[in-house]
């Protein structure tokens, strides 16, 4: 069979049983995911055996020890795998419920019913993990769901897709709900992003290659995010020990992740007080400063001998380091800031620090991304900390799903309608 | 300048705009929406003059008379333009409310606050009301947009977006918040189409031949329906006097409208009691009707002389007939009903008739459709039906707007957080 035709079989078979899972009752659905968190514990021992094939064929094929370790599974990550499995059990459903439901002058009640997506295509990096994680949450709101991870871990996927399908048996529920791509060809890709007719929406989940391959390839609706250039701007009314606790916060709780703060933009008021001990706390933990002419100065004084700050360039204002580097800038007011975030940020995340209550609402208002903080660290933008129980991503898009992504963005509303007779005149 | 230039230049202007929209409060977008009306009214002569330089024209060249009846603008239909900005300036505006606010473990709450898209370029056929009733929801919902309409209309357009920014102007907002395209050349669809950076939503309002060339042309998301494939299915536990009302309504009210029933399905148990007299029924008002043996062998007993059954081929299952034509089936039971709509339906508008709770219950939840009606007509399936108040249009998307699409489908929903020096551990 070829790649088209093998992609084409998985997308008909996933449609027929998104039908089935659609209309799943909670129980069930409960039942399936307790059933593959039980058979990832029982297969603990085969998960690994595969888990360390893949690992061994990486490390051999030179790949950098970091995607090695992100692919690596331990007895422990294994266990959480479960863990999660549990927890997406434990939420609420979202399927079936009514809201807004209103009768109408012509005696109609008309209410919106969250509903499943239907077919979930997830394309994903060698992180086995994401095949656990993505399967529970898309059987839970009632989609059915193909999963292409990296090929380099496609063993373990195998092996973990061997234990979902093992829980919807137990469950009574179409194996084809969860269905891994089971061929290392990259062409599999192009050919699940294409598949219009069989997939509702495409979740990329990986670095930025992989986000833009998504975005040039596939006219189906995704739920993603390309950028994660983050802010935060301490106004010139902030509690100073706030500012420089969320200040440091921001960028150094972890370096790598999508919502730590790349740029942090001052009033010119604060800044004599924050920015010197901001840049002592950063040269202690080996942040690099990247500083406008104003923020430099007031640097330059305050740090030890071997620190520099070097002069922040345009290319900075825009960069999304992911690394201990940080761009600084004095602002002169929050309407500099403002601009400033509309102009270099990623509409992803962005903090002001302030205890006037008008300028954090006008920076709530109109800051235009998908998480807007007032005197709270930018990294507290995800799923759990947001209180989803969950989450498959985190979207900088508008429409549909913006921010953390958990179960509801997995569903959507139609319109219901409830009548006795009523027609129109 | 040439065509391109001359529409980068609008969505410049337009996304400038958007940031002004976007943070205007409720009381100016209103002042906005009543001084355009007040403009439309005062300049109504001159808006009949130039309507009727269009519709000249268009008989001119020959444009069939359902064309230009469309194209055409009466006193009253210029009355109801301004009456139609009143209605949406005394709707509450959606934008800035907090939803959901809810404390999480770490002390930070979260909420959700409604913001507006941005800007939004809207295609539509040569209906000039469209320019002052998409004007008004776009303001009021604190976007900017683009619109163009039919080139047959050019005219009358123009007029109407003078008085959409002379409004826009006494209430003190950027008259770039509405810009109507002020070229025939249909290269400026094209160049609309793909401006990605300045155009968040496109929505194009017409038949089907505009909304395929939309669809292949943009990688815009889209508000869009592209069929209208609607279906009733009388039951065979359906009351039959409600059966029968809904039926003729849901056909026969109007045939040209995307709500319009195309398939009629009945239970094989209660045929024999609703098919001859619903035949009898669309046999006087002039309906064509094409049906599957079981149905024709009813229907062809109970017709009078003149009026003939004919047997209903695979197409006709799929056909949007936007015509007094109606395809008609009868079902061994819901299961099948439903397995026809999925087959053949546009997941637009289907109704059940039925009095056994359950049976609703299962056709509400697995009918995966925009909007599903219990006993009503599907000719509710409507934005002012439905309590929205307006309507930009109708979406059979599932992300996003579903359905009627009023105030509501032309903002965003963004996280807002609520720290007092939070930070992530």
């Amino acid at each position: 069979m070829d790649i088209g035709q093998y992609m084409h079989e998985l997308g008909r078979r996933a449609r027929e049983a998104s039908r089935l899972v659609g209309k799943a009752d909670t129980a069930t659905k409960n039942r399936a995911l307790l059933a593959m968190a039980g058979s990832i514990r029982r297969e603990r021992a085969r998960l690994a055996d595969a888990n360390g094939v893949d690992a061994a064929a990486a490390r051999a094929a030179g790949l950098e020890s970091a995607l090695v370790d992100r692919l690596t599974l331990t007895e422990k990550s294994i266990e959480s795998m479960a863990q999660g499995l549990e927890q997406v059990a434990a939420l609420p459903d979202p399927v079936g419920s009514i809201s807004e439901l209103k009768e109408q002058p012509s005696g109609i009640k008309v209410g919106r019913m969250r509903v499943p997506l239907g077919v979930i295509g997830i394309v994903y990096e060698s992180r086995p993990n994401v095949t656990a994680d993505a399967a529970a949450l898309c059987v839970k709101a009632g989609n059915a769901c193909i999963l292409r991870g990296g090929s380099e871990a496609m063993r373990s996927n195998q092996a973990i897709g061997a234990c979902v399908r093992e829980g919807l048996r137990e469950a009574g529920l179409p194996e084809a709900a969860v269905q891994v791509v089971e061929t290392a060809d990259r062409a599999a890709v192009g050919e699940l992003l294409r598949m219009n007719d069989y997939v509702d929406i495409i979740v990329p989940r990986g670095g930025k290659p992989l986000i833009e391959r998504v975005m040039a390839e596939s006219r189906i609706p995704m739920i993603k995010h390309l950028d994660g250039v983050c802010h935060v701007y301490i106004d010139d009314r902030a509690d100073v020990e706030q500012a420089i606790r969320i200040a440091d916060n921001a960028k150094t709780q972890r370096y790598g992740v999508c919502n730590t703060m790349e740029t942090l933009l001052v009033h010119a008021a604060i800044a004599p007080q924050v920015l010197p001990r901001l840049a002592r706390i950063y040269a202690e933990k080996g942040v690099e400063l990247r500083a406008d002419a104003a923020a430099a100065a007031l640097i330059g004084r305050a740090l030890p001998g071997s620190a520099t700050v070097t002069a922040a360039t345009e290319e900075d204002w825009y960069a999304e380091y992911l690394a201990p580097i940080l761009a600084v800038r004095v602002v002169r007011d929050i309407d500099q800031a403002m601009a400033h975030i509309a102009q270099y940020g990623s509409q992803h995340t962005d903090a002001i620090v302030t205890e006037d209550r008008a300028r954090a609402q006008r920076f709530l208002r109109e800051v235009d991304s998908s998480s807007v903080l007032v005197n709270a660290s930018t990294r507290f933008a995800d799923g759990f900390e947001y209180g989803l129980g969950a989450e498959i991503g985190i979207s900088t898009d508008k429409l549909h799903a913006r921010g953390p992504v958990g179960l509801e963005g997995l569903t959507s509303q139609k319109y219901v309608v409830f009548g006795t007779g009523q027609v129109r005149t």
